[in-house]
């Protein structure tokens, strides 16, 4: 059954690769590479692994992640589309706190506010969340995403709840 | 040049479809799935069509937006990513607005503010959005998402301003 | 010294009743009522004593809260003052959740996000709140203000965090 | 008629005076004091002069607002009642906005998202806003209150919309 699977995806992708143009050629090298790296546990979701996102500790404590813009994440006006925009700052506010808490700590969104500023085009959209508040039962964050000249395209706020880590995965 | 760019996403695509699982293989599957359906307009962004929503108006005005839960869009407590939940919630409300206007005009997301309440889990989400406030340069929405138990899953409030569309696109 | 401040504060108001029209003896009247009000127990806080408002549960469990408009609540435009009407949501909200919770429990909120809409003005606002998800640690609650007219003034979603009930008062 | 009316409320304040203890005495004169300042124009609105607010702008451009903590805006729990410290934020935000724009024109808050994170206590919060973006129809802004400690106490971002300043009244 594999095998007939596998048989009828090479058909597709042949005749989707025959009838692609270049632009289109881009967008499917990334949808494999997206593929690829969640296949091999470099990204912990297809979602991040699409956003092809990098991330580190900035020396103040703060966490920034960088999203290089690509035809796959725009929208039709050909600007990085609204839920991206909005996954970048959850995964920024979440990551952050996840990495401040203790190991069987895990910090899930209850609620986040977004206000989009500016259209995200251009090479890269780097977004910065700082930990505004760490309580036992609530943490409060706030992120900001800019692009390369460093103008605000993006700000947020959001709460999450510090429950214990679900075992294993 | 768009020659050896075809060879080398196919050898890619041959080496990840020998290594693929079967599981994997849905997912493959799912990304053909998406770049095709956008290549054919029946998506306007990768993003929608990654996540294959259906959406239609309900008999008392409300939009409803239908979105198939698939292991494409989980995040890695194998629940629906809370981006692809934020995405929902402001395609349903950006929609329903633009769909209400006339047709030189277009509304675009000032500020979302996303509560989430259960884990997106089961076959299908289903986003309800309800047009709150009309005015003429700011529209103010509300959506709800509830899973196959019809249990709320997560909810949304919306401020978008109305500008006038952008020629051609 | 209680003697000393009852002669100035009768002087003051000596003064202020003397130098009034009778707009402003209207407002002096609500004052000296919330004061009493709340002195009384009529009103738990000052806050609500002026804002005079009433509050009753409605047939299908939401919650509704009327508050009089009166040029003590209003900004120079002549309207409810937005801190008001802010006010009004909170305590629709958080009362609700209060009056659900088993009585060992009280509910602080941690996040509000209001959306104003049109300008309060006319006899009376009527807040409705309705509880969106009953959680052990967290609910989630959204309120709605209309005028005379049944108009939507203001609309708001909130967090609130349950705790366990600070003995006493 | 208004003789009347204020020898009714001179009646109601001598009762009331007879029978208050000296902390509701204080109550009493922060009262007289907030319709005093208002009727002088000291103050824009009865919210502000209850409140005492002061403001000023910083050097960097933020703007302050310095709210002396009194039992007239206390919840039952002796903090600052939410619906004021919410008040303060959107005073701060709209206040500095208001101040930066051109004459004819007016910001309104559209809408306003409030984190509380700390009880209101001590002797003074102190509010810092800052104006996050500066649009032609909408300006996006945000706000934090400390305490004498300096601890945060909530946080705010609030989207305004830009209007043409009703004329006089």
């Amino acid at each position: 059954m594999t095998k007939i699977l596998k048989n009828q995806l090479n058909d597709h992708f042949q005749e989707l690769l025959n009838s692609s143009n270049e632009e289109e050629l881009q967008v499917l090298s990334s949808l494999l590479k997206a593929y690829d790296d969640k296949k091999n546990n470099k990204y912990a979701t297809y979602l991040s692994a699409l956003t092809q996102i990098k991330t580190r500790f900035l020396e103040n404590g703060d966490y920034e992640v960088l999203l290089p813009i690509q035809p796959l994440i725009n929208n039709p006006l050909k600007m990085v589309h609204g839920g991206i925009t909005a996954t970048l700052l959850d995964t920024a506010m979440g990551s952050l706190i996840n990495r401040v808490l203790p190991e069987e700590k895990a910090a899930v969104t209850a609620e986040m506010n977004v206000h989009y500023i500016k259209p995200g085009i251009g090479e890269i959209l780097r977004c910065v969340a700082h930990l505004s508040h760490r309580g036992n039962s609530l943490c409060v964050a706030e992120a900001k995403v800019y692009d390369d000249n460093q103008k605000l395209i993006a700000m947020a706020t959001g709460t999450f709840a510090i429950i214990n880590r679900p075992q294993s995965q």
